[in-house]
């Protein structure tokens, strides 16, 4: 019998935010893996932390920055081969995804080298998407309404295409994108439907309007905008 | 002091997917509200059934099936002032949710008729769109691609306007309007890539390629389609 492979969302960052069903396959984990971008803290398992059996032997995929993808790819290559080890030796492995791991998780590239080979369980979780409307008090979408979801890197032509087609909008991964995304804002008029949302459910979290949002983003910062959306019935 | 009203998001159904801290406001709620359709059973009451005390007080907003909007209004209404009063003698009052409460969920109504009198907390959910896709084993968004949700109830030309313009895909609220979006996805050549999720993540769940659904689909039913997901990195 080979081992079961977890795919474990564990939401936007706040533990109480984690389902009960993470927060179970966590405490009783003996072997969790998870990715890091070059050396830098987990974030994924800093939101388990206090969770994670001491005992518990982790699988580190240590990924660099690097603009050519191969190294990355070696990166999760490695991981998934130790991987594979431990459920072919019959153990189960929890890997650890912030988020929701096939919402733009890392955990889809283990996936796809190993789903072919082994039993894999998806643990979905709270998206950020979600955290930050709640946050934000503002409701995405209702009835027929349409929700969009764009990560900020895409490119400002395409950004504007798509934000001007859409009803409400979620733009992802904000970063250093985000004086490219709020002057497309800003030029099609919906500077005052915008909130930007950094660090969601987080003790550190910021909520304000798009128009006072600080000068340089974190990564895990996002745009909400909401045209479309009419929370009244 | 008031009370603060809670929105809840329960997730897609399984009691399991619910978060922590959804599990603790609603084990020690003294009261809870949640809307019925038509005197039908609450699914968002459903999921938090075995945890919600036998002391708490429950508010029924039942909505009726019209196509006239005022009926479902005053339901509303109703519902909201009765909230209100329980606010106002200082008790918080949970309101359940299933899915996430911002998603279009039924909590939004409730939200806009109290938020500018009462606080308000939301608790995200995990929604049916991960989760759905968590069970079809379908890597939804990674990198810089697009996720596009779309009720199904929309007229089928949006529709085909919507798909044809989009990456990944998460048709809502299928129902009877299954034949007329699979014809649209059939006719944009997509049939392979959609897949076909019943009631999520519940024992009774279904999930199959498109071309393999039911003739009849519930409410909840979701419709996958990824053309654009490359789960490789």
């Amino acid at each position: 019998m080979t081992g079961r492979l977890y795919g474990i969302g564990l939401g936007p960052g706040d533990p109480d935010l984690m389902t009960l069903k993470a927060h179970r396959l966590i405490s009783q984990a003996t072997v969790i893996a998870y990715p890091t971008l070059a050396g830098a803290d987990s974030f994924a398992r800093s939101i388990a932390a206090s969770i994670i059996p001491a005992t518990a032997r982790e699988i580190i995929m240590d990924v660099p920055m690097t603009v050519d993808r191969a190294p990355a790819q070696a990166a999760y290559d490695t991981g998934a081969a130790e991987i594979a080890e431990v459920l072919d030796a019959g153990e189960d492995v929890i890997c650890l995804c912030e988020g929701d791991p096939f919402f733009y998780g890392s955990f889809m590239y283990v996936f796809a080298r190993l789903s072919d080979r082994f039993e894999v369980e998806v643990v979905p979780g709270v998206t950020s998407v979600t955290a930050c409307a709640a946050k934000a008090g503002l409701p995405l979408a209702a009835r027929n309404e349409r929700l969009t979801v764009l990560p900020g890197p895409l490119p400002e032509d395409e950004l504007r295409m798509r934000i001007e087609g859409a009803e409400s909008v979620a733009i992802m991964k904000v970063g250093r994108h985000l004086s490219k995304i709020r002057a497309v804002i800003d030029d099609l008029g919906y500077s005052d439907d915008a909130v930007y949302v950094e660090r969601a459910s987080l003790p550190d979290e910021v909520v304000c309007p798009l128009s006072d949002a600080p000068e340089k983003a974190p990564y895990f910062s996002m745009i909400l905008l909401t045209k479309g959306a009419d929370p009244w019935l």
